[in-house]
């Protein structure tokens, strides 16, 4: 009896590691059978949408989450890892063009966390939390074995229109905001939620479906833009994707495209709207980088993108962002 | 730099297990400054409490986790594990009187986690969450160390009016319902949540302040009570608190009070009420368990608890409950 109880097995077959993270939230889905709705009220957008009142708002639900060697290590202050766990969360929110509201934290600690190590992980959430306009409500703290360090945090926001993914038609401009590629050399703490920006997307209405990219432009591009495939003319390739180009040897566009946790904002608009008035706008208004990377085609027969690289021709691009597990 | 920004360290004194979690969270407060809200908008209560609308409509939220070797071993299978992380979240729900709704769960896990130990793990959170019409809207799934599998459940709740702690005065009488003590011979993970014994108090208004018995009665029953002592004349000992209390040598009211994981319902009713006819009201709906535990004495000198054991005399109570590090 105690044996089959044990969580663990050796035998990588049976594990959560033979499989991707994608289909493990698939079998997640399942699992849960009944209790699970269908996205956005469930599994399988940046935040879950529930309509909590008769007044067309929608409350958005998002949970993510750092822990200790995983999601930062020594290279990181302790203030910019709070800073992280707070700005993962707020990308969530930016991505469905929300607004962020409270937020409830869970700990779970090592007895040897250090008091003063915790009090600027506390102060690194507080400062961006104040930024950006949220409250901590609560939360909880836990115990957790020797060398862990592992912190949720759950973030409610608002909208009155929440920004789904999916919603893209053949002909769609694909944009993104910001620079892609490198975010291990500091950026992957130091990033910006791109709140103001998913929130004015939004509300006038410019983007007509949107997400966070976070596991790398080439993972998450496929979950925006469903069965279709998409032609990526250009992209704004970060100066930390070429320094990372250099050490690596492999190609700035594989960095762009396969390096998670760049934050940054990928939205499609409708093949009918005034892109140079949509341009003019956001530049009145942002200083963030935007550009123009994509354009969606038909359905993809077995390929979800084509890279048009100029003189460099035409390539199918195979090749998978991060993968958690 | 890359030291100073190690979580941990091995001098004790500068370490989270030099304090009391109550200090700890105290800390957390002051850490978070300006961002935390008074309870019960901010921590310090069960849930947090938010006005979401001009109907008199709250959300309460909470977070809570399990994790293996902390909260369950292979004693405990995998489908029961899944039901306590959903069940100690109803709890908090059920001790503001609310209603619970809508869930979302952050697993943080080795990569040797079986899909099999998995499956079951989440149909023990479907099936509680079924018969509680919870519906589960979104998580999270994250690499851990190896041998850890830790879990965290964020769960909102609708009230119209929550029930807070402290709003206890002298005179007041204090309830528990079911039994206290001896839960790690299996309440710990069986326990039923006190969901619709918490709505009737709150609806009837019978309860004037209530919380749930999470770290054990002796550490929770002062934040209940607030600067109040009181006078504990019976308390409902369970058969695994007399069964325990023969292996342990300890005093069976030792373990009903500072056994943790009974997650019954505390609640104070105001000095005026007829307890006859809360009594027999409550004996015609529910055939859950129901005692008088305590009065509320005057503000308490520098002990929190009398323990009135008839013939045994008074004894002042000095002992507290669990705590987490």
């Amino acid at each position: 009896m105690s044996q089959t109880n044990s969580p663990f097995c050796d035998r990588t077959e049976e594990t959560i590691a033979s499989m991707s993270e994608t289909r493990l939230i698939q079998s997640i889905q399942e699992w849960l059978g009944n209790v699970c709705p269908v996205s956005p009220h469930g599994i399988g957008d940046d935040c879950a949408v529930t309509d909590i009142s008769n007044e067309s708002k929608y409350l958005l639900t998002t949970v993510d989450g750092v822990a200790w060697g995983e999601h930062f290590d020594t290279s990181v202050t302790p203030g910019l890892a709070g800073r992280k766990l707070m700005a993962r969360n707020l990308s969530d929110i930016a991505s469905m063009g929300g607004k962020p509201r409270r937020a409830v934290v869970s700990l779970w600690m090592a007895k040897s966390v250090r008091l003063d190590w915790l009090r600027q992980f506390y102060e690194g959430i507080a400062k961006l939390a104040e930024e950006f306009e949220v409250q901590v409500v609560g939360g909880d703290v836990a115990r957790a074995p020797e060398g862990v360090f592992i912190a949720d945090l759950c973030l409610q926001g608002m909208s009155d229109r929440p920004l789904e993914r999916k919603q893209v038609q053949p002909g769609d401009s694909i944009w993104v905001t910001g620079s892609l590629g490198g975010s291990i050399l500091g950026k992957h703490t130091a990033f910006i939620p791109r709140i103001a920006e998913g929130l004015w997307l939004n509300e006038q209405k410019w983007a007509k479906s949107m997400m966070d990219i976070s596991d790398g432009l080439a993972k998450d591009l496929p979950s925006l833009v469903g069965k279709y495939h998409t032609v990526i003319d250009q992209l704004p390739l970060s100066d930390a994707a070429l320094e990372l180009s250099k050490e690596s040897g492999k190609d700035p566009w594989e960095h762009a495209l396969c390096d998670g946790e760049d934050y940054e904002l990928v939205f499609a608009t409708d093949r009918e709207i005034d892109e140079s008035k949509f341009l003019q706008e956001w530049k009145e208004i942002f200083e963030t980088p935007i550009t123009r990377i994509a354009q969606v085609g038909d359905a993809r027969p077995e390929f979800a993108m084509v890279l048009n690289r100029g003189a460099a021709g035409q390539q199918v691009f195979e090749k998978r962002g991060y993968e958690h597990f």
